[in-house]
């Protein structure tokens, strides 16, 4: 198989088209910046699926009504410790960027705080919101619940979203702490590779229509569109012989503190369609919380632990085989400094693909 | 294999025994209570695990020092959302059960709030503390740090423990869900099982002194007792194959919110020995929170929301061969009814070893 030559883009310029694009969609400039940024920090972080390749998910979700350019989006309940957010089916971004500045606003004042957002959409990588935890020596924290893709254990339907959690913990000389994972066993980005590759899937991911292991991607990927059944397993797999059913209970607390909590739609409730099969807003939940870390103990202290257990673990004998230990987020801090200096490598669909869309809008793309 | 006659006896019974033990080793009587409820409502859930078969491991900890009966246990930082308590080496169950009861206290003032525990002992089940929470119409939070078992994703070396999670929201007239399970593929209890029956481990619980994958209990234990190298797998199991770095992640955030957050112990420094290997205070840490579910939404709207999903889940279509698709919890609810009606049926082994402690200690046995 031909690799096909990269594009390789300044992440600067990739965020300022993305900034561009927003508002020839109507939405404000600064909405249309965070959103930018946060989908451009998706691809300097290498999470892909989450970055620019979906932009053009955006614009369509902006053309048919999904997402409104301009919501009407407003606090419904708020105390000292608490508030809940109406989205108004704007972008997910901006309101869930203004939810967790807004947790970590309280938790300065009064020690923890926690915001639930409904109404939402799409809110890009769960990581940038628990990260803005990070500069105020806070812990972050950020869920949601997403598009439904997992079965739970025993079942045969995907009734629960892939609900990724990230939690967001400062340390001292080393880099911080950045949990930020699908409660699936993997995301549905990693199936649409294998499909792309013609390579059979790993044992342990995925269910076909009965329930049972598949290997099978394209399948699974016919049956995610037309709702046959089957669908990503839980972190731990099929059954409860590796405890699947822990990545199915992880999956669902996500559901309950996003969805039930934040009085969103939940399971299969979430992207409706109306009667004539029409996308509706996605009515998505988010939960964000901060937690100061000086209201427990000495701040230094705690970070220079935190430096003495990832330099344990990091220092560690490696199992057969390996040279490295990784601390989460560690992967991820690494290709943003390589690709921030270098570029971000566009895969020449996502590239084509913002072609269109520059063309379609009038937007200059020179990246 | 002859499976042995099981003695079964009556909770309450059971309680009382353990109570008068924990007063005969110079525990309070209320922190004797306390401590019997908890294990016994161990063995009522089915966790024998962390039942009535570890008093042994109780009494003996008290005989040589490293729980203290009588504890100097005290509040040392105290804000309206947040509170540490310095357990003094005290019993993990009574310090933890105050602990939970302050955050608890104090989520009722203000909506959210954590308590963080340090230099405490086993705590027994997390799901116990976490529980208090739901007949306050709360949510509630319970994790702790625990024997070092576990191998890091790509690591040899047994650097964290089985760290548990444990979370508890309340329906309406479905049963709560209570999410309470360890970070590891399987507790340390479970390979102690299969040594028992001579079985051959499944792949993926496991990896041998090189980090490489066995299925040999017997050799496992040895290489804990040893410190040869080796472990439990996280959740995902061995390598990024099946996302075991995922549940290594998780392992790592509880060891974070309570080894490190509560100053206590952490990762291979807990259960410390001293020069000549007799065995010191544990130094354990946990963490607790507890939130308001009427300061995000109505509490019968929330509640009713739960309903609905917990019964969407239960009522869909299960995989070939299942017949019932479980909510977290739901299993040991269901145990609980029965063994408190039926009573508990005892290991032969574990009823030997309270006969034993109450010979020891003049104890009467009589259940």
């Amino acid at each position: 198989m031909a690799i096909e030559a990269r594009e390789i883009v300044n992440a600067y310029a990739l965020r300022n088209f993305c900034a561009e694009v927003f508002q020839k969609m109507g939405v404000s400039e600064e909405d249309s910046r965070i959103t930018a940024d946060i989908l451009v920090l998706a691809d300097l972080r290498g999470v892909n699926s989450h970055g620019v390749a979906r932009l053009k998910r955006y614009v369509d979700g902006l053309k048919n009504g999904v997402m409104l350019a301009q919501p009407d989006e407003k606090v419904v309940k708020e105390t000292k410790t608490t508030a809940v957010i109406e989205a108004g089916s704007g972008l997910g971004q901006p309101v869930s960027k203004r939810a967790m500045q807004k947790a970590i606003d309280k938790a300065n004042d009064i020690g923890i705080a926690f915001v639930t957002v409904r109404n939402s959409n799409h809110y890009g990588i769960a990581g940038y919101y628990s990260m803005m935890a990070l500069d105020q020596d806070m812990i972050g924290i950020s869920m949601t619940n997403t598009e439904v893709l997992v079965v739970p254990t025993f079942g045969k339907d995907a009734l629960l979203g892939t609900n990724p959690i990230s939690v967001a913990i400062p340390a001292a000389q080393e880099r911080p702490y950045v949990l930020d994972m699908a409660t699936s066993v993997v995301p549905r980005g990693k199936i649409e590779v294998y499909n792309r590759l013609e390579k059979p899937l790993p044992l342990g991911w995925v269910t076909d229509t009965k329930g049972n292991p598949s290997t099978d991607a394209g399948e699974i990927l016919e049956n995610f569109e037309s709702r046959a059944g089957g669908g990503l397993l839980p972190l731990g797999g099929a059954g409860e012989y590796l405890s699947g059913h822990k990545g199915y209970g992880m999956m669902l607390l996500v559901e309950m503190l996003t969805g039930i909590l934040s009085g969103s739609a939940f399971a299969d409730k979430v992207y409706p369609k109306d009667d004539d099969g029409n996308p509706l807003p996605a009515n998505l939940g988010h939960f964000f919380g901060a937690m100061r870390i000086d209201y427990f103990r000495d701040l230094d202290e705690f970070k220079a632990d935190m430096d003495t257990l990832i330099r344990k673990l990091k220092n560690s004998n490696k199992s057969e085989g390996q040279s490295r230990i990784y601390i989460h987020g560690e992967k991820e801090f690494e290709k943003a400094d390589k690709y921030r200096k270098e570029g971000i490598p566009l895969h020449p669909k996502v590239a084509k693909n913002l072609k269109q869309i520059a063309d379609e809008l009038d937007v200059e793309y020179k990246l």
